[in-house]
């Protein structure tokens, strides 16, 4: 993979400059992309900018998000073919200003939705990327490009991510602003980032927020380290089982402290609260697509929202409500212990493209707007990665990204 | 005014037909608009629906909110000129699916902001009809049409609503959902609904979400009314100071318990975080405007983006973490009381087209998520409408609707 604060130590050092930087980034995906498929176009006047602190730098956009000079298509030609909108997403402009430079727009499932893109996984051809973000993760975990930009919805960060073998972010709810992002739940929708590393991360959204404190400091010493399995959402493949054990064991040797928690009863009830909040908002939000354009709604997702077509507003009032309970009793958890740590998708990629993959081990955490960080793990069987997943409190992001580096830190050592 | 309610009734009866109902809507936009000036466009081809429960009822939609068969200029044509998105924004979805015929779009100060329109007062012409829902407010408040959308950041509804006699609603955050109109700032951005009287809005809102708990019930009994000057936000002037009394002896002679409450300290401090948490927002959401079209942003909102280039992620979370506090400190408020009564805005519409008025009685509201009624309630001089404003806790939007119907009623017998 290309490491983002390599590139950016090599270019402050004057080894390599900013337009050397992007030629190797194309090259790199001159090299992969006709077998990946990470893009649904690049963006041929690219160049580097002069701006810090991402000079040099190279970032696929996922093609749910606007931007002023490529088209934008939602995964949906049939119906947002061409589309080109007026401005830049807030997001786009933010990587604009910290000196990025936006190097193409990569696949995404239908509306961030669940029917797959041709996208492959760069480690294994025969396997699906996940989704939604399929090309941002593919595009960073087979070595493309240092950044990415996803959205995450269910999982659609964090699963690809751990199968793709990226380090990802799904940070605090509205940390980035989501304007200019094509909308599928209002409550739940979150930008995210894919790199390297964790500390390409760290790097990589300090710069687009301004935000110094999100950047590596010092190491952490003894995070207090809850292990959490989510039984509500039924038990994982081998796979993550054992990464999940692999990752603990590693953090207790390396000095954290490390418990198994059993989270409160009304958190399961929010993570069943999910589907409801989910698509009582994507009826509204894709009313114009799912009632004037139907049959060209690709058909997983038609097929759920024929399936959810009667959420009643009583019902999504109380899924919030739910929500609302379950947001403070996690902030509770977050008293006891620094960071959770689960899995971060049921197993490692599954065989084919007919399927992007199980959210069921991120939606709830996406339901709460906690900060989330997928950490790579190991190579499972056909050459495929697992990730492990490092979950903080409410605006805790620079804490994720810390005891995250701390995991990784920990796995590399082991 | 036009009341929807008795549209409804009419059309439910047999005595009118929806299509005879539009096309005396047309008529009366036709009386008036050479001289108010409430539309940008009017739609050529708009016919009645024949879909419950507003069948026959055409509304107004502020410029900022897409729609897929009407360009959406954003208030400035000279960066959005003719631009058409590709889909109805949901509230427009919404609308369409309730029966209601999208009649036209409705000026709007530039991206919601400050500069002015050409739109003017439907009660008297030299003055101005407020903003930044300038045309929804005026095709309201001048009997032009029985409802319309507006969007509120500041006091964008509420304000114009009171300077043009209309009924409003500013509901709970999030109850009407913004995807697809244009931010200013997410936290704050609101939709919300202009109408004849409080059981039109009632009847309206209700359509609109599919909630029947938002029609109008039986007449409350004796409401709690808190009445709060909001002292932090300056003296208003006598129009509206007279207003309040006026409408807090009106209730309590309807047989309200009315009492003068203080707010407690750190809601104060909210009213002051409003403009930080606004205009951090505003810079991202607006990046693209500002950066790339400077010269094209109009001159009373580039000189606020100006101002207010340096507020820092800090003080943005400090605000932020001032309105967790002072929602909290609310709630709590609206256990000893059903309702606040406050002003509407500092006085009657101020004279001339040089300003739409001033936000700050509305601004905290905003902020704190809570709905909002507008209840005209006297004539000042000039012949100028002046309100007042019901407020409930977040997501009791029908009790701050059924309250307002009573302060309405109250007003009615005075």
């Amino acid at each position: 993979m290309i490491s983002l604060a390599d590139l950016q130590r090599r270019i402050d050092a004057g080894e390599l400059s900013p337009d050397a930087a992007i030629a190797q980034t194309r090259e790199a995906i001159g090299a992969r992309e006709k077998t990946v498929g990470a893009f649904v176009r690049q963006n041929e006047n690219a160049s580097a900018a002069s701006a810090d602190p991402l000079r040099g730098i190279a970032v696929g956009i996922k093609d749910i998000i606007d931007t002023a000079d490529l088209p934008t298509e939602m995964g949906c030609a049939a119906i947002y073919g061409g589309w080109q909108p007026r401005a830049d997403a807030p997001i786009v402009m933010m990587l604009k200003q910290a000196g990025a430079t936006i190097i193409g727009k990569t696949t995404t499932t239908a509306f961030a939705a669940n029917d797959p893109t041709p996208t492959v996984n760069p480690h294994n051809t025969g396997y699906t990327p996940g989704g939604s973000s399929s090309g941002s993760a593919a595009a960073v975990g087979g070595g493309m490009i240092p950044l990415a930009l996803g959205t995450q919805t269910g999982g659609s960060v964090i699963r690809p991510a751990s199968f793709c073998g990226a380090a990802a972010i799904k940070p605090s709810f509205n940390l980035l602003p989501k304007t200019g992002v094509k909308c599928f739940s209002w409550t739940l929708d979150t930008l995210g980032l894919f790199a390297a590393g964790v500390s390409d991360l760290a790097h990589g959204l300090s710069a687009i927020t301004g935000r110094p404190e999100l950047l590596p400091g010092a190491a952490l010493q003894a995070p207090r380290i809850g292990i959490v399995t989510q039984d509500f959402a039924g038990a994982p493949e081998a796979a993550s089982g054992e990464t999940l054990q692999v990752a603990a064991k590693a953090a207790e040797r390396a000095g954290a402290s490390v418990r198994t928690l059993a989270l409160p009863e009304i958190i399961g009830e929010a993570w069943r609260a999910h589907n409801i909040v989910q698509f009582f908002e994507a009826h509204l939000a894709m009313a114009w697509e799912y009632r004037t354009k139907y049959d060209l709604v690709p058909p997983l997702l038609r097929k759920r929202l024929d399936d959810t077509r009667d959420i009643t507003p009583a019902a999504y009032d109380n899924a919030c409500a739910i929500t609302y309970r379950a947001r403070a009793a996690l902030a509770e958890v977050f008293k006891e212990v620094d960071v959770l740590l689960t899995f971060s998708a049921p197993g490692a990629a599954p065989k084919g493209l007919d399927s992007t993959g199980d959210a069921r081990f991120n939606q709830l955490w996406t339901l709460m707007a906690v900060p989330c960080v997928n950490v790579p793990a190991i190579i499972a069987e056909g050459g495929l990665p697992v990730g492990v997943q490092v979950i903080a409190g409410v605006g805790d992001d620079a804490k994720a990204l810390a005891a995250a580096r701390f995991v990784e830190d920990a796995l590399a050592r082991r």
